[in-house]
């Protein structure tokens, strides 16, 4: 068989605001790749079919030199994160063409794994769409059971606020916190966004771009739990209306990646309300919980007990506007690029 | 025996900025006291020998309507702290002339106390200076056993960070923590400070004024235990400079108590290093280690393992300006006043 294209997003320069398709990254077609004559060298030949675009990449679009919790981008090589791809020729006896593995996939069409260690086989008994691996049941929906499993401490009566509330973290997050039993207070940054997390059962959902955010907490605080996604005057406001003994889950600050930093006037709320901010990254403790998340999440998604909404982008080539969007906040729920249908 | 003067600081104007002993507080001595014949009712007339003046009442000169973890002064009262005082006369059959009470009093020369349940008497077995009893045998020392014993999870390795070094709760934390091996690095803002930090045992001490945080942490760091009494700039090169998992005891923001609030830059750290930062009132986990503090700690000062340096100023007329002097870190060593000889 003739060789084919190989398209590859590589990272072309470092962005100082937001990364801009085809100057942070540009899409490459030049490479080809022989699928059959391609040698393995003991190692996987997998066509990739999904990967995921994820707020925190934009911390991997830096000078390589800034040392950071995880690996920077490389100029001139491909992206990477999260995928998911089916097994084309197998020479490690683990794996057989046709199997599917999730892990951390180049931004391209076709790689040659040598070693597949990090790699998980997806069983998908509930016949998942492939997608729902990078999201819901991937490395989102793994935060969300990590930081409250590991970090929320409920007691009976908290509140909870939840950032991002439509995103695949926080929308993992309302729903745990209702099956919990919890009021929870949530917003978003449209009005699809905040009728999809009605949908998915907030008690307060609110638009914070045309509600303010200090406001909403004043009225249906103060919060026991804060999901914290986004960091900056949201933040603020949750320090001031945190109640005694309060635990903030600091999973990222997405309203900090971008521009010149809020100055957070409330930070003596800390000592003051005797707050427990906890930040954590979900590899570090995914070794404790993964069996559990992986035996109980595919089967609470079967069953329609945790939603989800997808904002999926057909072709490698979009994967740039994906990122753009993603730090952006235009997306309509977990974004993926569908690489390949299968 | 004729009526005797009974002076007193009150609370005269909420500051802006630094409290100003005269405007701020006035000392008045209008007021005067039987003492032989003052109606008691079943309680206890105390003679006040020792207040004390800490950072935190910086937070009580506030509008009452303003809620916050301590009560607000009120004005045109006198304003109160921890003190030390001997019993002149009691009606309460728990306690007789002569006893010491540890307890809030209010910045005045006598007071009659209807009920005593919330004083402790001390019984100073090892006839240290009453003083030490609002300082290190008091709520600092206790802010610092509290702290340290509940949040710092101390492992083999660390380094520690103390803020405010050379002030009753940092000396503290510094002697604790060479008690358990550690490396620490401490700052203080006086030359004078520095020694006495090296003194009892910083591995590298700094005068924060003329040496740069920021590179002693690049230098000395990553910080796996940050004991911060100061907030603002220090507490944001802290956080550049913590370890993968530090925790950050959140006992005081000094620096910003008195002005407009610096923009810390680095809270992203929060979630990069997966920080746990602690914030806590020393009052809400006293019951749990009151008794062990008061079993353990008042030897240790008699045998000299914890020391300590104070500043005392005699005569509560001038407990505005000891008030002053300890915003703008001016004091050497823990301020106490001294209200009147026993």
């Amino acid at each position: 068989m003739a060789p084919v294209k190989n398209g590859r997003l590589l990272f072309n320069e470092v962005p100082t605001g937001y990364p801009e398709p085809g100057k942070t990254t540009v899409y490459d077609d030049s490479q080809t790749i022989d699928l059959e004559s391609v040698p393995l060298n003991g190692g996987v030949l997998v066509k990739i079919l999904v990967v995921s675009v994820d707020p925190y990449l934009r911390g991997k679009m830096r000078d390589s030199s800034v040392k950071s919790y995880s690996a920077a981008f490389v100029i001139g090589e491909p992206i990477f994160n999260f995928g998911v791809g089916v097994v084309l020729r197998s020479e490690n006896p683990s794996v057989k063409a046709g199997d599917h593995l999730y892990g951390h996939y180049p931004f391209q069409h076709y790689v040659v794994l040598p070693n597949i260690d990090s790699f998980r086989v997806l069983k998908n008994e509930e016949n998942l769409p492939w997608a729902a691996y990078v999201g819901v049941v991937g490395m989102p929906g793994q935060t969300a059971w990590v930081g409250w499993y590991e970090f929320a401490a409920p007691q009976k009566g908290d509140v909870v606020f939840v950032t991002a509330g439509s995103g695949p973290v926080g929308s993992f997050v309302i729903q745990l916190a209702k099956l919990h039993g919890h009021k929870v207070i949530a917003s978003a940054g449209s009005e699809d966004k905040v009728e999809f997390i009605k949908k998915i059962g907030a008690d307060v959902a609110f638009n914070y771009k045309t509600t303010s955010t200090w406001d909403v907490l004043e009225r249906e605080g103060p919060v026991n739990i804060y999901w914290d996604n986004v960091g900056g005057e949201t933040l603020d406001a949750a320090l001031q209306h945190s109640a005694k003994g309060a635990r903030f889950i600091e999973c990222g600050m997405i309203s900090q990646y971008n521009s010149a930093p809020y100055t957070v006037q409330n930070l003596m709320a800390i000592v003051r309300n005797e707050l427990h901010l906890h930040g954590f990254i979900v590899g570090s403790h995914l070794p404790k919980y993964r069996d559990e998340f992986y035996r109980e999440v595919p089967g609470k998604i079967a069953r329609g007990e945790i939603q989800y909404i997808e904002d999926a982008k057909k072709g490698l080539e979009w994967a740039g506007h994906a990122i753009l969007d993603v730090q952006q906040g235009r997306n309509h729920g977990k974004s993926v690029v569908i690489v390949s249908e299968e």
